[in-house]
C-alpha cells in the first residue's frame, strides 16, 4: 500500500536545462513529505498518516540524517501535478526510512518513472536534542506502509 | 589531494529553523562542482580540474545520475565562506563519482564537518545522448584528486 | 471582474523567521500569472483568459519589465492555498500591466490582504527583439477584467 | 559616494530562459543589503555602514515595506561577481530606502546596466511590533551615503 500525493511544479523549479533542477528535487521530495507525515493545519483533515506535529514549539522534531536519490529521465514542464509515490521502507527505535517514486501525472501514458528516492528522519526531543522512540500510535499508522526499501541500481 | 571551494552562504538559504535548508545543500555542492569542474569564463583562470564545457551548444553534456547526503550537524548562519573539500571518489568509462565534505570556514576552531555527500556524473554526447567515454586529457588532470569515495556511515 | 488563483505555500518558501520571504513572493506572483495568462498544456483546459504562448520556439515572448510589490502583513505557513486575485490595470500598444492582491485562503476569516503588487510585461517578436502589438484577440479576452490599476499608498 | 558590492551568482539563480531570474533578482539584492547594512560576524570587519543587528533576539528589527524593481536587460551566465552599487535615497523617522543600480562586473567593458531596484526598510522594536526611531548613529554613519532615489523610468 502506498500513499499518492499529487505535486503541483512551479515555473521556478526548472533550470537554465529546461528541467526540473536536481537540487529542486529535493523541495518536491519534501512537500510530497509534509503532505504525507504532518499534521494538517487546525480544523483541517489530512492523511491518516499525517501525524507529525511540526509546529514552531512542538515537543518532538525530526531531522533529516540522509538522502538518496536516482535521477532517472529529465522532467520536462508541465502544469499537471507530478505522482510521487510514498511508502516506508523500514521504522527503527527512533528513526523513519521514507520511500519516493516520482512518476509522470496520473492519467498521462505510458507512464514514466522520473526518479527515485529515500530520506532517513530521526526524531529528537526538542529540549534535550537527544533522540526519542517513536511513539506506538505512529508505527500502528503508518505500519499498512511498510514495504521493501526502494532499490537503488547505481551505487557504488 | 584535495580541491577546496570556498562558498558564501545567502541568507536565503536557510528554513524556518534558521538552518540551511535541506534541500539547498544540493545548491552549495552545485556551486563548488562548478567552480573545481566546469570551466572559467572566457579569459578568466580556473581550476588545473576545471575542464568541463557545460555552455550550450557544447558538445558533451554532464548529467547527474544520482546524489547521497549525509546531514552531521546543522550549518547556522554565518558570513564567512564554508570550506567544501572535494575528491573524485572513481572514474569509470563515462562516469565520475564527486566527493565532498563540507566544513566551517577556514580558520575556525574547532573544525566542523556538516555534510557529507557524493555526486555521480556521467558524461553524454549532446547531439545523441549516448554515454561517451571520458577523454584522457580529463582522466589525466583528475587522477591526482582520485581516492577512496567518501564513507557513509548511515546507510540502511 | 477578477481572476482568482488558489497558490498552495510550500515549506521552502519560508525564511528564518518563519514568513514567506520576500523575494518569494515573487514566486508565487508567477505561478499565479501562469496560470491566469499561460496557455495550458496540450489537452488540458485553462482559464479564458490564459492564450500567451510560453512554450520554447514561441514566436512571442513576453519580458518582464518591472515589478513593485507592497508588504502589508507577513505571511505565516498554512497548508491552504493563498488567494490570489489578478486584474489587468493597464493594456497599452505591447504591454500589459498586471495586478495581484495576496489574500488568506477562501473560507478564512477574517480575511487578510497580506501583498498588493503589479507586474508589466512587454510582448516581444522572440526572431527579432523587437516589441510586438498584442493581438485583437488577447485584447478582447482580457478586457472584461481592465479596471484601475492597483493603489501603492507607500510610494515616496 | 556608493557602495559597491560584489554578489557572485549562482548556476541556480538561471531559469529556463537562460537569465537570472526575475524573482532571484530579489535574492541577489537582498545578499547585497546584507553585505552593506547588517553587522558582520562577531570578530569580523565590515563596511562602515554594517550597523544593523539581524541576530535572533535582536531588540530592532528591520521589515520590507515595499520594493521596485526594473528589468533592464537580462543578466547571462557569468562566473565573475556582479558589481551591485548601492546608496541611500531616503532616511524617514523610521524607515530607510535603500536604492540598488546592478552593473556587469568590475573591469567588464562596455560596463552594462541590468536592474535598477529600491527596497523600504522599516525599523521595529521586536518586542511591541511599534516602528522606531532610526538611532542618530546609524543616521550619521549613512548620511554619507544619502543621495537622490534611484529614478525610474517605467512607472504608470
Amino acid at each position: 500500500m502506498r500513499i499518492h500525493v499529487p505535486i503541483p511544479l512551479r515555473w521556478s523549479d526548472f533550470d537554465a536545462y529546461a528541467h526540473v533542477n536536481n537540487a529542486e528535487m529535493l523541495r518536491l521530495l519534501e512537500e510530497a513529505r509534509i503532505q504525507a507525515f504532518w499534521r494538517p493545519d487546525e480544523g483541517a483533515s489530512g492523511a491518516a498518516t499525517a501525524l507529525l506535529d511540526a509546529r514552531p514549539g512542538a515537543k518532538t522534531v525530526s531531522l533529516i540524517a540522509r538522502q538518496e536519490i536516482e535521477y532517472l529521465a529529465p522532467i520536462p514542464y508541465m502544469r499537471a501535478p507530478i505522482d510521487i509515490e510514498m511508502w516506508i521502507g523500514h521504522i527503527g527505535g527512533a528513526s523513519l526510512d521514507i520511500c519516493y517514486e516520482l512518476y509522470s501525472p496520473t492519467g498521462v501514458t505510458p507512464r514514466v518513472l522520473f526518479t527515485r528516492a529515500s530520506t532517513t528522519l530521526v526524531m529528537v526531543t526538542a529540549s534535550t536534542g537527544k533522540p526519542e522512540r517513536i511513539a506506538e500510535e505512529l508505527r500502528h499508522a503508518w505500519s499498512p506502509y511498510l514495504e521493501e526499501p526502494v532499490s537503488f541500481t547505481k551505487r557504488r
